[in-house]
């Protein structure tokens, strides 16, 4: 992918939910200094913390780029949406969008990028050249989030990792799968949008042979145990042949999100399935710990759930976010050393 | 889709593979009386049987259609196949073809196309209309066919069972997800070809709710064992919903299609891994046979090992080309009878 040029521009528009802005959210988070300010409507209760500007201000302040971070159902275009995107061309700003709906399709903003000499973006374009998977074994250390539903936090968990995995001396890349991973990294694959044949393939292309003794981190996506999206996760395990993975699950979650009545899955059935299924691509593939987003908990419960998860299923567990991972590093990269006796006593 | 008009002209081109053939070969043995012939070079050593004809010939013996019924690697266009379709429209009929690369994304066949008033069908074309999975309950009888790997008879043996079912006096619908199905059946969604949030949803839609007591039978593809495709397979099984699977499985086959060195998964942990995953939308799934293309032993082997393999699993166990399909029907449609106490002796 074409580098997206920074400083962003971040836009909520109308939004009304907070898990619908997750893209802006996540650019703010991790690219914070990438980032100038916020483009949000009058009746946008939302915001990012950051400064509220118009689009000639965003522009006059250094802005390059809006970036439409929000989802929105089917991930059409609101008419809404197309004139601030037209807004943001005028002032002299790029245009970048995660939407399933293409930015390229819409001919007027084609027509007012060109009349100013600028780019739109659209990030969920799978790359052209993609081929069959083919599962056969390579080298590198992999490691997979994976979760229980969609939107747990695997993106924020595997970016957590990466540092935690640099901060003991080691290479660690981050491979994103999806448009917020994408635009916080600037490349990477949007699975969900790739034809349904080059599903592991396009992983196997994200994280190819590496021979440094470092890590790739993949971004999972969605869960084996969601009835809408279970044949990209069976497809993104199968691609990223991981050495190891990590569990991500979000104890407030009511039902499997979309689908009012489902019931999430255990944490013990879903690690069993994802090992299970991962070992037709790798053999030897291990669960190195449980992250949970505990955002909605105060302090002490988080801490007492990550121990009681933790002792339930002999494996670290923590909420990055919160208690970083030194457990987790521990496990995944101390495998040459035996477990301690004491592990089920904590 | 649009209907295609027969009858055809079944195209071998300079193919070499009989299995690379199986579109064509599908045709002629599920709707011969819609084949007019057969077009092949000099250095085709393949057959269907059917009287080999010039693009002349064919269309004067009142063939509308030449059906590029040929898979190759990668899927793309060799010059000569673009040759031999040109020369079809020129003879004045209309071509169809099942590959990834599309007919109307060749600008001599569209100019051709427009000039002798013929259409240019691209039956791998996915419907512009889906929406993803839902997985919620709903009405209906339907079975899928499974299997151990791709091209293992999945969609001969859905053929079959749909006239089993109806000889058995009730309603039954082929429901294709592959070309050479859609080809046959007329209609159809090429799942390999849908963008992957779409797989379940596709399936959803291909077999919606039904109140008459009758069966959709539903074509699988692939393999959950398969590391270039499970994910397919995933979401169509789960898009199913099956009522029941029938496990498909080509004994000869010596390593998993396209993987050398890669062996074929037992049937029992076939059997297992496929309800497993079926549950998610499909409490009561259950397994009502396994069909075993025969058709490289001889007869009396071929029996033995159907009678040993159905003792083994428990099963009624079947070659649907060589002995038909009785004791699976007896089982699919007797589900309210228990099984005689003589079943595991047999």
């Amino acid at each position: 992918m074409t580098m997206i040029p920074a400083p962003y521009l971040l836009y909520l528009g109308r939004s009304t939910d907070s898990v619908g802005i997750k893209t802006s959210r996540g650019l703010a988070t991790f690219r914070r200094h990438d980032c100038v300010g916020e483009f949000r409507h009058d009746d946008c209760p939302l915001t990012l913390g950051l400064q509220r500007l118009t689009m000639a201000e965003a522009a006059a302040a250094g802005a390059r780029t809006l970036v439409l971070g929000i989802a929105n159902s089917g991930g059409t275009m609101e008419t809404d949406l197309v004139e601030d995107a037209l807004a943001a061309l005028e002032a002299g700003m790029n245009v970048a969008s995660g939407l399933h709906q293409r930015l390229r399709d819409v001919p007027r903003l084609v027509d007012a990028a060109r009349r100013n000499a600028l780019q739109l973006f659209d990030v969920r374009d799978p790359p052209a050249d993609l081929v069959v998977g083919s599962g056969r074994p390579r080298a590198g250390h992999r490691l997979l989030t994976v979760g229980t539903d969609c939107s747990v936090g695997k993106m924020y968990t595997s970016l957590a990792l990466v540092e935690a995995i640099r901060a003991r001396g080691k290479h660690a890349d981050f491979r994103a799968t999806g448009q917020t991973g994408i635009l916080i990294a600037g490349a990477g694959v949007p699975v969900d949008a790739v034809v349904a044949d080059f599903i592991s393939g396009a992983i196997e292309q994200l994280a190819p042979a590496r021979d440094d003794d470092g890590w790739d981190v993949i971004e999972g996506q969605g869960s084996l145990f969601h009835p809408s999206f279970a044949g990209v996760s069976t497809g993104l395990l199968h691609g990223a042949q991981p050495e190891a993975i990590v569990l991500c699950h979000d104890p407030s979650r009511a039902h499997m999100r979309g689908i009012a009545g489902r019931d999430l899955p255990g944490l013990g059935e879903c690690l069993e399935l994802n090992l299970h299924m991962a070992r037709l691509t790798s053999a030897g593939v291990r669960a190195v710990g449980i992250c949970l987003n505990t955002s909605a908990m105060d302090e002490a419960s988080a801490r007492r759930l990550c121990d009681e998860t933790a002792l339930a299923f002999d494996l670290p567990c923590t909420d990055p976010m919160r208690f970083g991972l030194d457990t987790i590093m521990d496990e995944l990269l101390c495998n040459d050393v035996s477990k301690p006796a004491t592990t089920a006593s904590r």
